[in-house]
C-alpha cells in the first residue's frame, strides 16, 4: 500500500540516465502508439475543467483526469499563472500528476508534472508536424519564447531538419536568451534570428505559436504575407477567449486539434464551427495520407493539451523511475489492518491512548 | 518550493496529540464556522465528478475540488470501491488530498484523505443532527456497519447523549463487530443490540444508513412504523441512480442536502424536485431556528460528501502536522533557476552531459 513519490531529484535521475532526446523521442513514439491504438471504449478522458480567477493574481488550476479501462487512471492538475516567471521567479505552467490502481483506488504514485507536460506538449507539436508539413529543410518560427518554446524547438528537431529558426517574444529579452537555453540540446549548427512578429510569421514555414496574450487581445499576429503551406502549431490558446491565430487564417487552413470537444471550447478551434474541423490528433495517426491528401494550403495543429498526452508521458517517467530505483515509497493512505475500521491505522501500531482531549492529563 | 507530504505515520502522530475526540470536535465545529461564515463568492465547489467503472471491478475515481478565493484550493481524489474490504483487505473508500497555494499553482501538501473523509462525514451529520434531532437520550440506529458507522457513531456521540445503539449490516458479523471497532473511543455504557433492518429502522429515533446498496436495490427499510419524529443521516446514497431510503419517507420528511445540486444528482434528493428540498447544511447552520420551525414529522440530512467538507478537515490536519512538526517536506515540482528553461532542473545541479541517448557512449 505504498505511493511511489517521484522528487524533483528523482526527475533528474531519469533525464540523466535517458537523456533529453532519448525521453523526447520516446515521448514521441509512445504517444504516436497511444494515438494508433486509440479507442474510445478503452479511454475515458474528460474536457478539462479548473478554476479560473483573478484574486491574488490572475491564474487557472485545472484537473485532468485519464482512464484506462482496467489499467490504471492519471490525474494531471496544472496550474497556469502567467505572473509567475516575474513575481515568484517560477514557471508559469507549474503541474503535479497522480496515478492510480483502478481496482482499489490506491494512489499508486506521485510526480511532478511541470517537466511532463513541456516533453509532452513537445511530442504532441512533432506528431501533428510529422503528418501536417511539408518536407525539406522549413524555417521555423517562434512566436512567444518562455519555457514552451524550448520544448517545442526540441521536439520539432527530433522530426524536422532545421537550420533556421527565427523568434520573437513580447520581452525581447526573452526571444534573445531562447539560443542559450537550448544551447545544452546541442542542436548544433542551428542559427537563430530575432525578429519582429509579422516577419517570424511571414517567413517561417513551420511555425509555432505559445505566447501569454489575454483572452480577447490575439491574434499575436495578422494573416498577411504568410507561406501558402504555413504549418502552424498553435499551442498557447487553451482558455476561453484566448486565441492566438487571426480567424481568416484559421478559416482557410486544415485546422487539427487534439481533442475537438475541448478545443472547440478552449483553443483555436473557438473561431470554428464543429463541423469546419480536419482530422484530430488520433485520426492524423492514424490517417496521415488521408490528412496529407486534405492538405491544399496552411494547416494548424490547434494543441490545447490533452490528458490522454499527460498518462503516456507520466507512464514513461513513472517506469524510469522504477527501472532506476528511483523515487520513495511511502504509506499515504491511513488504513488498518481492519477495512472498516477507519481509526485503527493510529491504534495498531502503538497502542497509545486515543481518546486524550487536547491539553487534557 | 517544497511540498509537505503527510505519510500514515504523521496522521497517527496527529491523532496521538490531538486525540480522536478532541479532533472530531475541532472539525465539527470548524465546520459550523465554515458553514456559518459560506459566502458563494468566496467559495467555489464545483459538483463532483468523475470516472465509474466496472472493469476490472465495480469502482469510482472521483475528483472534488473546493477553492477557497485567494487563500487556497483543496483537490480531494477519492476512490469508492465496494469489493475492497473482501478483495484486498483495504476500506472501500481510499482517498488523498492535495492543498495548492493560488497565487502560483504550487502544491502546499499532499495527505491522506480517508481517515479524514470518514471524520468529515461524521462530523457533517454531526451538525445536521444538532439541528434536527429531538432532545432527550434518542435511540440511535445504523444501518450499514462498516468504516463510515465508526465515524458517524463517534460523531454522534459526540452531540447526542447516546445509551442505546442498534445495528444491522447485511453481513451479521461486520454489525458484530461493530462494538470493538469502536471501543477505543471509550464511549462508556452503550449498549449494543444486533437486529433486522426493520427494527432498527422503527425502532429509532435518529438513524444512519451507510450501506454499500447498489444503485437501484434500495430502499434498505421500509416506510413501516417508524418514529413520527425520526431523523435519519443519509450517508451511503453518493451516486446517480443509489439511493437507501423509501420514497414515501423522503417525500414526507424535511430534507436537508449537504449540496442541493449534488444531492439532486446523487443523493437522496434525487427522489425529490429542486423545489421539495429543504434547508441546506449551510443554511441549517445559519439558520437552525427556522429548520426546526418548519420540522413537523421526520427529517433527512442527505450526505452526498460537499468538498467544504474535505476542504476544512485537511486544513485541520495540515495545520496540526505543521504545529508538531511532522510531514516530509520534498522538492516535487521541477523548476530550474530560469522560469522559461523546462530543462534547468536537469542541468543546474550537476552538469551532468544531458544529451547523451539511452544506450549510447
Amino acid at each position: 500500500m505504498e505511493t511511489l513519490i517521484l522528487s524533483e531529484a528523482d526527475v533528474r535521475a531519469v533525464v540523466h540516465d535517458v537523456g533529453l532526446d532519448a525521453l523526447m523521442d520516446e515521448t514521441i513514439e509512445a504517444l504516436h502508439d497511444a494515438c494508433l491504438a486509440y479507442d474510445p471504449e478503452r479511454f475515458r478522458i474528460p474536457r478539462r475543467d479548473g478554476f479560473d480567477y483573478s484574486i491574488p493574481l490572475p491564474g487557472l488550476l485545472e484537473w485532468m483526469p485519464a482512464l484506462e479501462t482496467g489499467h490504471g487512471a492519471t490525474v494531471k492538475l496544472v496550474g497556469y499563472h502567467p505572473a509567475n516567471p516575474e513575481r515568484h521567479a517560477l514557471p508559469t505552467i507549474l503541474s503535479v500528476a497522480l496515478t492510480f490502481e483502478v481496482g482499489s483506488g490506491h494512489l499508486r504514485a506521485v510526480t511532478d508534472a511541470t517537466f511532463p507536460t513541456a516533453v509532452r506538449t513537445g511530442a504532441a507539436s512533432a506528431l501533428a508536424t510529422r503528418v501536417l508539413a511539408g518536407a525539406g529543410r522549413p524555417v521555423l518560427g517562434l512566436i512567444g519564447c518562455g519555457a514552451q518554446a524550448v520544448t517545442q524547438l526540441h521536439a520539432l528537431s527530433r522530426v524536422l531538419d532545421l537550420d533556421e529558426v527565427l523568434v520573437y517574444d513580447s520581452e525581447p529579452a526573452v526571444a534573445a536568451s531562447l539560443a542559450a537555453r537550448v544551447a545544452p540540446l546541442g542542436l548544433g549548427g542551428l542559427r537563430f534570428r530575432q525578429l519582429d512578429e509579422q516577419s517570424v510569421a511571414s517567413r517561417a514555414q513551420v511555425l509555432c505559436t505559445a505566447t501569454s496574450v489575454a483572452p480577447g487581445a490575439g491574434p499575436v499576429f495578422a494573416d498577411r504575407d504568410l507561406h501558402p503551406q504555413l504549418h502552424v502549431n498553435a499551442v498557447g490558446s487553451d482558455f476561453p477567449g484566448k486565441t492566438e491565430l487571426p480567424a481568416s487564417l484559421v478559416r482557410r487552413a486544415l485546422v487539427c486539434p487534439d481533442y475537438a470537444e475541448q478545443a472547440l471550447a478552449e483553443g483555436e478551434c473557438q473561431q470554428l464551427d464543429a463541423g469546419a474541423l480536419g482530422p484530430d490528433l488520433v485520426s492524423l495517426v492514424k490517417e496521415p495520407a488521408a490528412a496529407r491528401a486534405a492538405l491544399d494550403g496552411p494547416s494548424v495543429f490547434d494543441s490545447t493539451g490533452w490528458a490522454l498526452e499527460d498518462h503516456v508521458v507520466v507512464q514513461i517517467l513513472v517506469a524510469h523511475a522504477e527501472r532506476l530505483g528511483r523515487g520513495t515509497p511511502m504509506r499515504i493512505e491511513s488504513v488498518g489492518a481492519d477495512p472498516r475500521d477507519p481509526y485503527g491505522f493510529a491504534s495498531a501500531a502503538t497502542g497509545a491512548p486515543l481518546r486524550r482531549a487536547r491539553g487534557g492529563v
